[in-house]
């Protein structure tokens, strides 16, 4: 089946020989760009599920301006606004935020969610890692560098794997520590330097509910700006249901037949409450209900 | 058909709960432990194609311990040495490193992996990125805190896309500037903030190749420690087979028929030098050829 993840579907060119080329870039600084328009970092909607915009002459002197890449011939830009510190930002929980990405066009949620991760890397990486000292923006705003030691850095995207384990028909679910009553989802974790895909996947289910899982099988992923994941779906064979839950992860796990997760992903009541639609759990469990 | 890529297949257990309880971790180094034995970061490999091991006794007294694992009931440390500068590091193209990895076996270059992802991570993080204070190992070395800030920073993972465009049974390959003379490989570059696997792909083969694709599978993923980047590789399908290249990526690419890719795996000459085996590309290259 064909699947689309939220935050996926994005249109702008991210126009990658622009943030080399900084004449080409100041060029495309005019009258005609677009300034993508945040309230914090929660979007403005416009009435079609479309992203909110203005021109340049709402960004103040002081702002300091990331290419999001061209459209319609336009340059697109978020700002990095002065003053601007990351305590100040909307948690992923801000109901104003939730709704909001409730009602966007999925590609429309693909550009914030660029717009968003950037900006977050930006307010908490404006020291040099390697020495110290204060760096500054460089590459249209997808860098940046030290000017004490040369070092370069690029925004942070952390892989992390999402899975349902499988057995006999039934889905491995869980639910974390303050979630919303009734909320279950495929259990997930952070990948590991020195691992693959598939030894994460294994990992996490293993750490977690205590169940050995083998044939893990890649569905599709999405990036996750809060702040800056890329979510790596897969579906992964148990051969034993036994559950022995790491309580510092997981409040409860459940296994539910397939018939119920097709069920509650059509509306109904059941076991649990499930994912929203721009999560890729609820891709994924969507592409597993179906068999 | 069952894939094992190069620097998979580690058989320590992470121990993650370790991490989290000093008082066990304590208790885990004594006269049992084993230490990973490096020149630099240059593995010493024992007869039998495994990672050489000593005691802490041979570890400096400022030397700071990072759990890799636990293994035949024994913890397994990797040494960040007082003084060692990343500059002192080897680079991938160290023929001492290379030689190493080649005689490696894979689950053992695994172990190696992660040990070496994190101390490179260590030695150019040693500031808080948000604040600019030197930071201290916690975690038992997966990860280090700000005394000033009380910032929180983990080891870097850098997923990306490595792939093979495919056009009327041909695969598209190309080489970058600087490569030894003949090698060819897969397509590959950084996932960014706000993009999927499948969207990082499509941009990619048309930033560098100028081809449009579809349909993207993902086909495996391997760790790559130089320094930590998550290799994800994929095939998708060409409509189109002409190519513009982008001289600032490759020095050339080229479509290579399935069964010239066959039987230059088999070691016969052809129109290219396969990667080396460790490497993920020669995993996609052997899984595309057998169709």
């Amino acid at each position: 089946m064909t699947v689309v993840p939220g935050f996926t579907g994005g249109t702008l060119d991210r126009a990658d020989h622009l943030r080399h080329d900084p004449t080409a870039l100041a060029a495309t600084i005019d009258w005609r760009a677009r300034l993508l328009r945040l309230d914090g970092l929660i979007p403005a909607i416009a009435d079609d599920a479309r992203l909110g915009w203005t021109t340049l002459t709402d960004a103040p002197d002081e702002a300091e301006l990331i290419l999001l890449g061209i459209g319609d011939g336009r340059a697109h830009f978020a700002a990095l606004l002065p003053g601007l510190r990351h305590d100040d930002l909307p948690a992923m929980r801000n109901p104003a935020l939730m709704g909001a990405l409730a009602s966007l066009a999925p590609g429309e949620a693909a550009t914030y969610a660029a717009a968003r991760s950037l900006i977050d890397w930006h307010l908490r990486h404006g020291f040099c890692a390697r020495c110290g000292t204060a760096t500054t923006l460089f590459r249209a705003g997808w860098g940046r560098s030290c000017p004490q030691c040369g070092a370069e850095h690029f925004p942070r995207v952390d892989p992390v794997v999402i899975m349902i384990a499988e057995h006999d028909g039934r889905a491995l679910l869980g639910r974390g520590k303050g979630w919303p009553p009734g909320r279950y989802s495929a259990l997930a974790g952070f990948l590991e330097p020195g691992e693959s895909v598939e030894e994460a996947v294994a990992r996490e289910i293993h750490e977690e509910a205590g169940v050995r899982i083998r044939d893990v099988r890649y569905i599709a992923s999405q990036p996750w700006p809060f702040p800056s994941q890329l979510m790596m779906a897969c579906v992964a064979t148990a051969d034993d249901d036994t559950l022995t839950i790491d309580a510092n992860e997981l409040e409860d796990a459940i296994w539910v037949p397939r018939d119920e997760v097709r069920r509650i992903l059509a509306g109904e009541d059941g076991a649990f409450i499930a994912p929203p639609p721009y999560a890729i759990a609820h891709t994924l469990l969507t592409v597993w209900a179906a068999g």
